[in-house]
């Protein structure tokens, strides 16, 4: 039986027409290894940007069904010129929106979860030889609602479509050349993995590394879909390639370091040291839709019997979580200020092979004591040990990290864009 | 029981978001008013260009297939747009497109012909107080393929819209003001027309006159829908309404004078004089859909036992016709040339007066003659005469024509927009 490769491109990799055609060569060279092809694409550039401008000239608050609608053809103009583009090379190609295809969604707007995946449509075009283009991020409910799945959407139309057709490997094809030990716009000698586990991704992810929305990642687990990140413009190069812990030899503690500049730290100060009281803020903070990353809980002061209660949000959640908290206060009989610092940054090492080697932890203390570099918080799990540090210092944390754990490249990574602002 | 409304709105009546806010406004007063609206419109200014001009990059032929996925988007970004604007002013809307409505056509592309219209979402959604946007334009087969509908086919769509939902009355929204009795951009006083037949409006838009698509026409007639033309930025004016004609009193001869500047006369000179040589070229021709309009066969000459069979078509097909006539020649046994003569004009007077009123081809001859202008060929039905012209004379033709039959305003039409080539 044939093989099916499902392969996906991001609205940068299919911008121009030119753009497009490279595409539809990459498309074609799969197709000629005798694999099935079905090719998930994102919208052309900056057209989603271009949409929600002219939404926003409209309404202060466009509906969410509205914005779907209106954003959901961005991926209607692509794939339909990526199918072109490919039966200009002489190969057979067909289009299908979300709603063709029946990527079946919740019935929520703007961040939708798909439910199920129709295949039948899809089989049978794969059987008569054709290249399939599909739309990523939309779907549609079973009422013929269209949806879109949110950030990292197209990523997720892609493993999910992996996942339903029982694909060989999810292709998501980038303007990166893969996962790299930390981000090379810092560190310009990180070298790129070829390989990681879903879980160190997932931690990675999290750490504020954007190569691929942890959603993404979580789906291509959970159906045991291997992922491969590589360029579209650099084929030479297979970036790296994504599965499970289980598949992969560990011969390394740590995969790479990351961090993260969009968190802010709170400190709910002199709160009684009764039970519940966490709970009451965190039950709050989740109904109000308010990811908490970090959570410290100081020991408890004997003779006031109250302690301190710190956690870190995503600074764009900041005003609610004010609000929220302002609310809750009395009602928690919290005596203290609420404390707000959105001077920090966390800094994080992640790798599957650091469960059964000792010493990892103080290693990464240690770096950052003899860099004279404070720890505000430190928080870890099975495969990751974060730090949180004052803003200014993460760079300096993360390259030090990076070259005291061994994962510099020889060569210097060929990176474009912008150095983030560490 | 409430009525319904169905109004359209073309490209360059939402070409820019201040534009759509404009037709928000023109929605919300129609639902003011007391009725249920549905809207229909087209995509946005030159998207379509847009799109056709990437799609021509990617491929000289594209497929009709996904150059309808590629169109029906344009739709697409209109009709949310629309409905937020809508919204934004504090009414209920929701946007459909062709497939979430069921606007279900014939498995064609770029010329669809729409079977059925399902009414069951817009009925429902109507009751529920909502206005409702739909995407003109696109259909969708029963297999869910999307299709196009070609040319005027924004108009064919709202008109079908009105026809299914048993609509009072269909209102196309457009650049200009109505119908009116000639082409104002070629004599400044022609004057608007407050009503015309279905029959008289689709003699004159064959004739040449550019307001509406004769086939949202035919559908008007065939399904007993009233239709207004009107402008969307003139909004005192009432414009044009089209019914029929058992519903109007025929108070004017002739309705209007139209020049139609794209046809090309073609003769095949010394054809046999025998039955089913007429046939013969005119089934070739249907074959290769050239539409053929003006036919004339002159009387046998008595010695040669020949004659000469003259037709118009659309000069787009002049090339295809010319080799269509070439293979046909010797199997009709032509002796002759086939003569082409490109620079013509048909010009026309339309009236469901002229039924019952006997003089006026005689007035339409004798008005030429006294111009000295020499008439090449006549064609009528019971509401037109035709005369075919040297293509430099249309003008004074149309002035002409225009004054004789009494159908000057008082008022200088206000036009934009360049003077056509005659």
């Amino acid at each position: 039986m044939r093989k099916v490769i499902v392969q996906k491109f991001g609205g940068t990799s299919v911008s121009d027409t030119d753009k497009i055609k490279n595409v539809a060569k990459i498309v074609i060279k799969e197709k000629e290894n005798g694999n099935d092809v079905v090719v998930v694409v994102s919208a052309m550039g900056h057209t989603t940007d271009y949409l929600v401008k002219m939404a926003k000239e409209l309404s202060p608050m466009p509906s969410g069904r509205e914005m779907d609608m209106l954003l959901s053809t961005g991926e209607g103009v692509s794939i339909a010129l990526l199918a072109m583009a490919i039966q200009a090379q002489g190969y057979e190609a067909v289009s299908f929106n979300a709603m063709q295809v029946g990527i079946i969604t919740e019935n929520v707007h703007s961040k939708a979860r798909i439910i199920n995946i129709k295949t039948d449509k899809l089989r049978q075009n794969l059987k008569e030889g054709k290249i399939i283009v599909v739309a990523g991020f939309q779907g549609v409910t079973e009422d013929g609602e269209i949806t879109t799945l949110g950030r990292g959407g197209s990523d997720t139309s892609a493993v999910a479509l992996a996942a339903a057709l029982n694909a060989e490997r999810c292709d998501i094809y980038t303007d990166v050349e893969g996962v790299y030990t930390t981000d090379p716009r810092v560190v310009p000698n990180a070298s790129r993995l070829e390989s990681i586990s879903y879980e160190e991704m997932l931690e990675l992810a999290h750490a504020g590394a954007n190569v691929l929305h942890p959603r993404s990642v979580e789906t291509a687990k959970q159906f045991h879909v291997p992922l491969r990140v590589r360029s579209s413009f650099k084929l030479d190069n297979l970036g790296t390639l994504i599965l499970g812990v289980d598949k992969m030899e560990i011969y390394r503690p740590v995969a790479g370091v990351a961090a993260d500049l969009s968190q802010t730290r709170i400190v709910v100060c002199d709160v009684p040291d009764k039970p519940g009281v966490a709970a009451k803020i965190f039950s709050k903070l989740a109904k109000e839709h308010i990811s908490v990353d970090m959570i410290i809980q100081s020991y408890a002061r004997k003779i006031s019997n109250t302690n301190d209660i710190a956690f870190t949000i995503d600074t764009n959640d900041l005003p609610k979580t004010v609000t929220a908290l302002e609310e809750l206060k009395s009602e928690i009989g919290a005596t203290g200020d609420i404390q707000v610092d959105e001077n920090i940054a966390k800094v994080s090492i992640v790798g599957a092979g650091m469960i059964d080697r000792p010493g990892i932890a103080s290693t990464m203390f240690e770096t950052l004591a003899d860099l004279n570099i404070n720890i505000r918080m430190i928080s870890t799990s099975e495969i990751k040990i974060s730090c949180l540090v004052d803003k200014d210092q993460a760079e300096r944390a993360v390259k030090a990290l990076h070259k005291v754990f061994e994962l510099e490249s020889d060569e210097v990574a060929d990176v474009k864009g912008d150095l983030p602002n560490v």
